[in-house]
Parts: C-alpha cells; sequence; structure tokens
C-alpha cells in the first residue's frame, strides 16, 4: 500500500483499535481507495449544518434500504455512538420508513430515501418538503450528496461481499462505552 | 387479563427476565392472544425436524424481507441464543437473500423467501429446489407454516408500532452470555 | 383426527353443506388447525363494529392482492351472500385499488391493503384517513388483523396448492339464494 | 352511431342477448370502434393454430394481472364457455403464474404474461422456451398480439371505469348452459 | 401486400423518405396492419384538442417508460419535428417523469404515465389532477387511448424486437432540418 | 475554483470544446468535485481489460435503467464516439435488457445492470455467469466499481436536476465526426 494510504489507515485503526474491512477490500487500487477516502471524508467529517449523527444516520438508513449488511453494521456502530442511543440503529437500519424520528431527522430521512430508492422520481415535491422541515439548501445537498455516496459504497460492498468486522456488531451497544 | 393467559405470559416473563412487548400488545384481546400463542407454540416449540435454531432463521430472514423492526430485533436475539452466534441475526435481517450460510440452511431461507414476498410465484419449482437440498416434506410444510405465521406477527407488529423491549437489542450479542 | 376438531368441522360441513378444502389442508397438523379456527372465530365471528360482511370484504379485497386462489373463491361466495351482492366479490377481487364501493367500505379496503401488501409503509397517515372516515380504533384493530390473518392464510394455500371446493364458485351467484 | 357499426354490434347482441358495455363506451368515437372490431376479430376470430378458448385464456390471464375487471369478467365468461369449463376463468384470473394447466397452455400464458407485466424484458429466452413446448411462430405471433391488443383493451378499460354487463357474472357457471 | 396498404405504405414512405420497419414487421398479417394503421391514424391525425406534438409526446414518454427501442427512437424523431425541439425527446424517453415540460404537458405526461405503468390504480384522482390542469373530457379521452394504443405498440415492438430504421436516429436533430 | 481544479477543467473543456455541467454543478463544493474527478478518472481513463468503450457501455446501460438524463445524454456522446456507432447509445439506454450486443457485451451489462437495480441480489450466480463469459476478475472489479461510481454521479445528477450540455445531444451521431 502506498505510504499515505497506510498513514490515513494507520490513524482510522488507531482511533477504531481495528481496520475496517472495507479499507481492506478497497486497498489492491490504490488510486480508488484513495478517491474513496477523499470524497468521504469531504461529506462525513463536516460538522456544519448537518450534524455527524445525522450523517450517520442517511448512511445507516439509506444502507438499510439497499440491504447492505457492511454499511448498516460497520456505520450502525458509528450512528450508535454518535448518538449515544443503542437502539436507534436498529430500528432505522430495519425499517427507515417509519422507524420513530424527530421530525428533523424524518425529514433528512425521507429525501434520502427517495433519492437511494426511487432516483427518477426525486423532484421539486421532495425538496418543497425539505424546505418545509427547515433544511437549508446546503444540508440538503449534504443528504442527497451523503445518499449518493452511499449509493456507491452499498455497491462496493454487496459486489465484494464484504463482511464488517467483528467488533462493529457490539460497538455502542452497552450503556457507557 | 384472563387466568390462563396470566399463567402463561408469567411463565415466559419468568424465563426471559420481563414481559415481551407483543404480549401486551395483544392482550386487549385474550382470544386472539391465545390463539397467537397456541399457533406459535405449535411452530416454534418443536424440535423434531428443523431446529429450534432453524425455526428462528425463518422468523428473522422473512421478518427482515418485510421490515419489521419488533420481530427483528426479539426474535434476533432468540436468535443470537440458539445459535450461538453473535453475527448471525444482524447478517440474515440485512440481506436474507445473500447472507452467507450453509447450504441446507440457505435452502430453508431461499423457500421462507419466495412465500413471505411473492406468494403468487410459489410453486413447484421452489418445492423441487427444497426437496433437492434434503428438506422432507415435513420440514417444507413448517418453513412455510412459520413464514406464513410470520406474515401475520410482522403485519401485527406494523399496524400497532409494536416496539421492541429494550432488553433484547443486546441479548445474545456477549460471547457468553 | 381429534374428537374436538371432527366435531367443530362437522358443523361448519353441516351448514355449508361440504367440508371447505382448508381444513383437509390442515387437518394433519391438529394443533395448528385447532389454533387456526381459534383465531379464525376470533376475528370473524364478531359482528359488533365491523359487520360480518364488512370482514369479509376485507378477506376478499387482500387475497385478491395477494392473488391466493382459494380464499377468494371461497371467500368471495361468503361476500356474495352476506352482502347479497352477485357481482361484488369478482368486482373487488380483480382490481381491489379501484372498486367501486362506499367511502366507509373504500376506507376499510385502503387500509388492509397497505398493510397487506405494503406494510413497512404503514404508518399515521394511513391511521389518520381511516380516522377520518369514521372508523373507530376497535374497527381499525379489527381490519388489520383480519388483514394479518389472511396474509397468513393466503400463504398456507399458496404452499400447499390449496383448490377451491367446486361448490364454492357458484355459491352466492344466482340471484335468490 | 353509423349504420356499419349499428349493423355489427347487432349481430354481437342478438348472439349475445345484450349489447357488451365496451361498445356503448367506445361508440361515441366511431373510427375508433371500428379499428377496435376489426383488430379484435382478425386476432380472436381464427381457430388455426391457437384454438379459439386458448385465445380466451390469453386474455383472461393477462387480464387477470392488469386487475381489469371488464374484462375478466366478460372474456372469462366466453372462456367458461370455450372451455366448457365452470372454473378456469377464476382460477387463471386470480393467479395466472400458477394456476394448473396442461403444458401448452402453461406455456401459452408464460409468455403472455412475461410480454403483458414486463415487456423490457421480453427476448430469445421466452421464444425459446415457447418453442420447447411446441408452439409455433404463427401461434407465438397470435399469443404476442392478443397480449398485446388487451394490453390496449384493459387500458381502454380502466380509463373509462367500464363496468361488465350483469349477465358476465353468470355465463358459463352453471354446468350446462 | 394488398393493394390498399401497398397505397398507404407508399404515401407514408414517400412523405417520409423510406418505409418504417414497423409496417414490414406487420405486413405478413394484413388485416392486423390495416386494422392498425387504422386506429393510429384515428388517434394521432387528428389535431382538434391535443396538438400533435402533444400526442408524440405521449407517445414517447410511455415508450420511455416501457423501455421501447423502435417507439422511443421513430417516434422521437417525429417530437422533435413536431416541437421543433432537438433535446425534447431524448429527456422525455429517458426520464417521463421529470422531464422540466410546461404545466399543460406535464399534466398529459403524468395521466399518461399511470395509465401506462399502473393501470390498475388510475382513478378519480388522475381525472380530478387533469381536469384542474385544464384538460377537457375529450383531451383526456385522447390520451388515455394513445397511451393504451402504445401500451400495445411497445409490446408488438418488444415480440418481434424490432430495430429502427437508421433515419429516425437522426431526424430532427439537427437546428434546422 | 481553486487553481488544480480550474487547469482539470480547462484540459477538459479544451478537448471537448465546452465545459461539461456536471462540473458546473459540483464546482461549489471543491473537495467533492475533486474527489469525483479522481475517481472517476481512476475508473475511466484506464484501457487494460475493459476497453474505454465498454466503460462507457457501461455508464450508459446503468444511467439509462436508473432514467438519468444527464448521463444518458453526456455518456451517450461519448459511446457513440468511442464505438463509433451513431445508433448504440439510444438502443443501450432505453433497453438496456436486451439491447442486441456481442455475448462479451451483453455479460458486462448484465453483471452491471443486477448491481445497479437490484444489488441486494447480486451475489456468486452473477459472478460466475460473468466468469463463464471469459471476464477476468479484474475486469469484473471494474464492471463492478463503475456501476456503483454511477450509482452516485446518476444520484447527483437526479437531486440537482442537471442538464445536459446542448452540445452532447448532437455529437457523434453524423456518420463521420
Amino acid at each position: 500500500m502506498p505510504e499515505d494510504l497506510r498513514t490515513r489507515i494507520g490513524v482510522i485503526a488507531e482511533k477504531s483499535g481495528f481496520v475496517p474491512n472495507v479499507f481492506r477490500a478497497l486497498a489492491w487500487r490504490p488510486a480508488e481507495l484513495r478517491a474513496f477516502l477523499d470524497y468521504h471524508d469531504a461529506l462525513m467529517e463536516k460538522s456544519d449544518g448537518l450534524s455527524k449523527a445525522e450523517r450517520e444516520l442517511i448512511v445507516v438508513a439509506t444502507s438499510g434500504a439497499n440491504n447492505c449488511t457492511y454499511c448498516v453494521v460497520a456505520h450502525g456502530a458509528i450512528l450508535r455512538l454518535r448518538m449515544k442511543d443503542t437502539e436507534i440503529a436498529d430500528r432505522v437500519a430495519t425499517n427507515p420508513w417509519r422507524a420513530e424520528l424527530s421530525p428533523r431527522e424524518r425529514a433528512i430521512v425521507d429525501l434520502a430515501l427517495v433519492l437511494a430508492t426511487d432516483p427518477a422520481y426525486f423532484g421539486d415535491d421532495e425538496l418543497d418538503k425539505a424546505r418545509a422541515a427547515g433544511l437549508t439548501d446546503d444540508e440538503i445537498w449534504d443528504i442527497g450528496a451523503i445518499t449518493a455516496f452511499f449509493a456507491m459504497s452499498n455497491r462496493l460492498a454487496h459486489m465484494s461481499a464484504l463482511q464488517p468486522n467483528p467488533e462493529f456488531f457490539l460497538l455502542g451497544r452497552l450503556p457507557r462505552q
């Protein structure tokens, strides 16, 4: 693995305690992994507008709708940690359309789900509903871009039958962690 | 609650340490709860033919396909305990169509999924595949009947927005439990 | 067949003039047949709230949506008799979404169809529409529970390729019967 | 109504004993009705290759798949008469995919259903299966053309909320008629 | 080919400069081709109510939704010529649900799409929306009948793997033609 | 726009004669545009294994299945140029499932379509078929990764109602260009 990627993955591994399998799966294609990481960080490592927890909520909801085991389990763990809620990931991943959420979260998830599963029907109605719920155009872009990025990630995981690291299954499930 | 139901629920509560919410939800209709319990026990409390773990596998797979949060979380817990596998429930519930399973388990789940989601197309092809995988006609009936029973249970949970007890989320997730 | 079941089926046979095939299909599993009958009677043999005709309307509409030949033909016959309407069953079974009905009947059928075919999307919108049409919470439960029970029954019929008794096809079709 | 149409409908009315509602619905557009009748007769009034009963079987199967009440009820009646079978129409209309049929009939219906409901996927596989079942290219054209014609007819009926004449519901249901 | 058809096709060939392949495909069944032409002309060669351009818009939108290559390419060419718009056909065929159109055109296309792809759900809601957009009942009939006719045409093209004439691909794409 | 992006877009503009609208749409988010370009180039600017024409074929097929107007029109133009075929883009975009292709191209497109539209069902069967058609594991990865990348791109275009530049509609349509 090229030095720059080794370093970046090293930082993640240190923070998490392990190397998430998605990086191993992409590592044989360094240019793709580098672009993947850059895109991911541009969308997920911001906290103005959408909170980091809300960003993970989009990932778990759309990955649930796409039946993506890796992303549901791995990002479900991050969502639990970010929301400090041991139940949210299972509820959102299993039924993203009707999981009980705050009105703002519901508007975020509803917008994301249309784009994830019915992109041909995405249009002004969806944007109007999102704005009526108080979402700014900057936030709407982030919701759409995160949904689009994980439409890609989910398919990368499906095509490589990517398995979640064992650590992810339990992370964030114990009351204090 | 009539005495007989109080007793039955009491036994379950003692074994689990809590009263699963499905019983609270159905309790105001004692005749329905009684029939529900009888039918459930007739299908789930047997262990000839399909093992009890295999029966729970059907429940988790079809409830995942039906996006039923209560059944995925509650029966996911039981599946973890019965299979002594901390990952199986999340993998099967998220993508029942492609979760890695033994050939016998895959045949069981494939048969169940067609009946759960495309009942109009269920026919001789499905039965032939199941028999080719070594399933007996008695086992096939059980797979179909459990799938049918949870087609009902899932919809009872959806119609009452049934929430899983907090205990279910963690049950069976710790290596030794 | 155990004595209690023999008696119950005998009563039905006497009333109908024949033994509906569903009972023959389930008879080799007495505990399942007993629970099936108990559940069925708890939901279908009441007449407070929903009328018996309305209960059959739910069965025919959702069985039509599920392409279940046994239930469409058998319960279509009962619906014709209960509604004293020779056309209603064919119209509702063929296109449950747009068959012409009274506003109350349409509200009942619309609620049932969402739960039957799109359970993951069933939520407050459906409940609000049902209440706006004047349905009580007790009636809504019955609509949901009947829909759920026949989601099971339809699948039992599909898995066993259950054929309707010849008698059902004509029953209730002649103006005076 | 122009004289030529009046005469044609008159012949039909005399044969049936009533004027099927589809002709009333189209009568205000004589050029369309004339073309409709010409096309219909070119496809349905032949008996070389497919029998007339087999032609009606295609109509009932695809109209069932399209949930078209008028065509299911009206052509269901004709199918019962042509097949001298009081049950066939209800069985095929309710579940065209799995109704029990002879191998030749099943091949006819399977070909028709793909074209009716998934035209974008219709291709060489479907043609190969039809030929393997002994269908000639002339018969395959008829199956496809009848399916296509009723894809139109079904939609004309849906758009005009066309109701079947009361006579159709009972026609062909009594053992000797 | 019978004389009358030879003459009609000759007129079309003279106007277009070539014989559209659909006529070659249907020519071996003269009665069907004659009815096809009659029906087509009755619906497409009128200009009261819907304009001829609007009629082609319906064809391209519904043929796009049905993934029909022949009709998209051939009628796309005509639509470009009639609308004097080099982009409209590609935009409408690729995403008929969200292509930017005038409110009247959008109402026309929305009505057509429901009937084309979800005929069982076509009902009063669709008619009310169309009327609210200013469409007359005569225009609504035309929209529905054209949609229905091309539900047939699309399937005739699918079943015969009909290829568009090379001329159609470029027609109407150059600014002045 | 940061200098590096200005330079990269400049090179593209010089080669094409215009700035493709996708770059304008993403330009206000430089980090996202940079990662988008990097990822795109890593997948599309290679020619070992899959040819560049085959890479565009995947884009047009999956963008057609996703009803993405921008990608169909823009990449359709590139596909025409790369394949020196004025018809291929319209045929593949309109019906990617059945457009006539060489066996190798059909295998490429079939693999891509499952991942694009049914990712949950992507599994060993798809991989086996691709390998049986002679595709290497390196090529399969590229097919999957390009499909995944355009699952993202399509959704970015849908969410921003991205319009194709007028130039794309005609590019590659004239016999010699």
